[in-house]
């Protein structure tokens, strides 16, 4: 079979994408010569252009469509030296680009093209006039559109619009009114992070093949430590694939720690491990407990007070109900900022309760751990420092870009015992330099993405202090939220109080409820009014907030304000939004 | 506590970081303006610089240090309209960015200056008469730059500094002369692809917030399927956190098939359960087994013959072995494309024999999973089709940048059944659009980073045969290596005969060792050779390639190439580097 460059590529194009309207001739030849490799496309190219150098940058054409790029450079000077200066894209394909011979000049151009589509979408994604969400249903997009996978090359002037339409029907998670996820708003050097990671394309496995960021890793997991309270930052910790993977590693080590036969035995080995989270905790405790052998019937829900914090009078009756079973309890987790109510364990209790049991304390602070940067707010997470672990994810409250997760654990090297398989393909023991930064057999995952580089620089950027005036700013909103809809006709706190975290949680009441008893026909009425609501605003695309039903309570919104973005006149247009959508139900 | 923009920021710097060399009275007054959120910083360095519009593009001022950027436009237009004309990053702080107040132009300035630094890199990387390696010791990398985090803010010609300094250091994972893992190469539409991912910066768990991405990864699921060949690419799957992960949801998946009463019992409610896999097949099965309570010992090697394949009478001995002592075979990993060897696993009579035990066939083809799409070499995973569920990681052999790994399971409902725990702050049922594409409740993750968008734009760039030429070259290059080398003096093939996938296992006999008896002595010593000349490659940073001991064979060089950068002249560059270091081992 031919090799690239050797007149591989079929000339005709399955999807017709390649077919340009009313081609000429030349220009119809010159199209079929660039589905040949950069070189001998290129060459050919120029036959019919006339210029040995730049066959693809063709000046004297008509670009074959209305969407051809047009120079956006805007010097004077002839010939423009600029590397974006008239490409015409639909006679360039991706075999054009580097590694190609004369690639450079393409790439360059194309790399450019598609930076410009980026920057216009980081300026819409902060104007309040743009929508945050051009919503179509699944069957709308998947019909308007020929998403599908074929054979034959499409040229990079169809791929430029791949991009466009994809950005054009993206969510803006860096939109002031995008409300909906704990993880929101686009920073602007973690976004350069996050390309420069890209372009880097490693993996940390080895400091062999990313060393800088094996050092930054070391140095960011160490800082967090000290931030927990951990004396001089000592300790372990790893980068995961989210929260949900960082409890499970919580999980997998308080196991190991107390039985470490199961590592090579199984389950069977050990007697049956309880684990114990409040009722309001995250799921992937439970998603934890099934992966690893353990069962959800094992977790155990402790009850929460009417704020939403564990009680620890349940905690301590269900350990003592456990232990008189014959089980063994082996974690707590207690949580620091829980998913809806916001709400903060009482760690320094907890941690009095496992220290007497001699409980592995796991604290998941995925999202109340943004809180430790804030001298004014650290003290709900009070006690944390006496955690065996703790998860805590910087893309949430601290606004890292996706994904960025820690598992931080207090005692050095069990995460290296428990996880590791010593691959002599990866982990040579007689590399010349000290193994003890091959960091990748502590991890579950052999490659792993690099996430450190965007919360290490941004941090950089703004300092510990930048992170706290962020924070201090999105609780004093979330408190001016607070303050306005408490006693606002048609609203109802789902609790009582200021909110601890940035959630605040609220019914909508409309007009037509406002006169009913309190009773099952007005609870049912109720609980559809946030999906509609919900379902309204995301047509409509103005803004975009959270709803959920919890226990007892019918659907109600959980507001939460992790984005740098929004201001007070964010949150007065998101209560006029929820008015206006919602009165007339 | 103040919030931004009202004077929070400290004028000192902690660190010293941003005190610029012997500052001007106006530029130090500005710089400690610069300090102040955007607004009101700009407002004052206006006041100093005589530009109501335009403060921190001060066009006047000397730059604060030699670094400081200069105008890279080369427009004469005056005033330069170009956003990054004469912008003094060091007088600008993070907080004079988006969402700031008048931050448009200096973000896209900043994000502009950022992306040259990237494409430098990008066009480096390709240069051969670059290094792929400015290789320092880690104690010289600490100890040469200081890395920690600090208290204060840095100013962004320090965070563009950063960005130089981290790409200095970085491997060039693009380079055409690295070869050192099973991904390699930077491919242009990728990189692009993977730049818009994190500019869309969402998460993959509902439609709601990934609408395309949900689409995209439908599609690209299907036809993946499709090219497995599982009719009409029916089916689930999923883009995990690498394969080391996808081989772990696989245990899961397989387990749960057998047993479902496990997710909510645990192992503690089944029998003993038995996973097989090759001696030779990845540490990430064992990983996995631990992970999942099933314990390594419950995972059972089956030898290999020569060429690193299963052994499929050993397969069956060691099946009916467990069965005898009462244990329950769930489980057979065949490998496709071992990670050292490369050798594919008998797949069709391994099915045969899963089929007969009713045991789930797994197929890791994390790294042979790329020659499906070769009809020149799929032959060699004839019989993946009539496996359970399979590994396939586009990142390595398809060239896809970090990470894109799938999990493709033949049985449609099983993921989903196996790992929901209908979360109702997420997956609420009364949304108003199809709830089949809120997909993440099948995710052993919560949040999920977005891995698909970059194979699907490169798919549609490439076409099925822009992938397929690139896999037949590499395959051509690998058998191109092989027979410069079988006959060459001084080498040695760890096996004999045609690779099947791109490893070339091979030791490299200096002359000294040529005349030595084949006894322990040579043994022990041609053991260091492949470290030795790997550390002076290191040292050197000419190219990098991998070496490790397997089984009873001491320490050897494994060649891959998944690089589309990578030529014939490359190789013969590799054999005579070898050489250079190597000959007066």
């Amino acid at each position: 079979m031919a090799s690239p460059g050797s007149g591989f590529w079929s000339f005709g194009s399955e999807d017709g994408s390649g077919d340009p309207e009313n081609p000429g001739t030349a220009r119809a030849w010159c199209q079929v010569a660039q589905k040949f490799t950069g070189g001998i496309g290129n060459k050919l190219c120029a036959l019919l252009y006339g210029d040995a150098e730049k066959p693809a940058e063709s000046s004297g054409s008509q670009p074959p469509r209305a969407t051809s790029r047009k120079a956006a450079c805007s010097c004077n000077q002839k010939p423009c030296s600029c590397p974006k200066a008239e490409v015409n894209y639909a006679f360039l394909h991706a075999t054009d680009l580097l590694p190609a011979c004369d690639g450079e000049r393409p790439t360059l151009a194309f790399l450019q093209e598609v930076m410009d589509i980026l920057l216009q979408y980081v300026v819409k994604s902060f104007d309040r006039s743009t929508k945050v969400i051009d919503f179509h249903y699944p069957n709308e997009l998947l019909q308007e559109y020929n998403w599908e996978l074929a054979d034959q090359p499409q040229n990079l002037e169809e791929i430029l619009m791949h991009c466009q339409t994809t950005l054009k029907y993206a969510i803006k998670t860096g939109h002031p009114r995008y409300f909906n996820q704990l993880s929101t708003g686009l920073d602007m050097v973690g976004l350069a992070a996050d390309w420069l990671t890209s372009t880097a394309n490693t993996n940390m496995f080895t400091y062999e093949i990313a060393p800088v960021f094996v050092l930054l890793e070391y140095v960011t997991l160490k800082k967090m430590r000290e931030i927990i309270g951990w004396p001089g930052g000592s300790g372990d910790g790893i980068f995961s694939p989210g929260g949900a993977i960082s409890n499970m590693y919580a999980m997998l080590i308080a196991r190991f720690k107390m039985f470490p036969e199961v590592k090579e035995k199984g389950m069977a080995a050990v007697p049956r491990l309880i684990a114990f989270t409040s009722e309001h905790s995250h799921f992937s405790l439970k998603k934890g407990a099934a992966a690893l052998g353990i069962g959800t019937d094992s977790v155990i829900l402790i009850k929460c007070d009417e704020r939403g914090k564990m009680i620890l009078s349940d905690l301590e009756r269900r350990i003592l109900e456990a232990k008189q079973k014959g089980f063994v309890p082996f974690l707590v987790s207690a949580t620091a900022g829980t998913t809806v109510y916001g709400a903060f364990d009482p760690l320094l209790a907890v941690a009095d309760i496992c220290k007497k049991y001699k409980i592995w304390m796991h604290v998941d602070a995925a999202w109340g751990g943004g809180l430790l940067m804030s001298r004014k707010h650290k003290w709900k997470l009070s006690g944390v420092e006496r955690a065996n672990s703790v998860t805590w994810n910087p893309h949430k409250m601290m606004g890292v870009p996706l994904q960025c997760s820690a598992l931080l654990v207090r005692e050095e090297g069990l995460m290296q015992s428990c996880n590791q398989m010593h691959a002599s393909y990866l982990f040579q023991q007689d590399k010349h330099y000290d193994l003890s930064y091959d960091t990748g057999d502590k991890a579950l995952q052999c490659g792993r993405h690099v996430d450190v580089f965007k919360l290490w620089l941004m941090w950089r950027a703004k300092g510990t202090i930048g992170f706290e005036a962020h924070i201090d700013k999105c609780l004093e909103l979330a408190e001016y939220l607070y303050n306005i809809i408490k006693n606002r006709e048609g609203y109802e706190m789902v609790f009582d109080g200021k909110p601890q975290h940035t959630n605040v949680c609220f019914w909508y009441v409309p007009p037509s409820l406002r006169v009913l008893d309190n009773n099952e026909e007005r609870l049912s009425r109720l609980s559809k009014v946030a999906p509609m609501i919900k379902a309204r605003m995301m047509e409509s695309g103005t803004t975009m907030v959270s709803y959920q039903p919890l226990g007892d309570k019918v659907n109600f919104f959980r507001m939460v304000i992790s984005n740098p973005a929004a201001t007070h006149q964010d949150i007065d247009f998101l209560i006029e939004e929820i008015e206006r959508l919602g009165q007339d139900l």
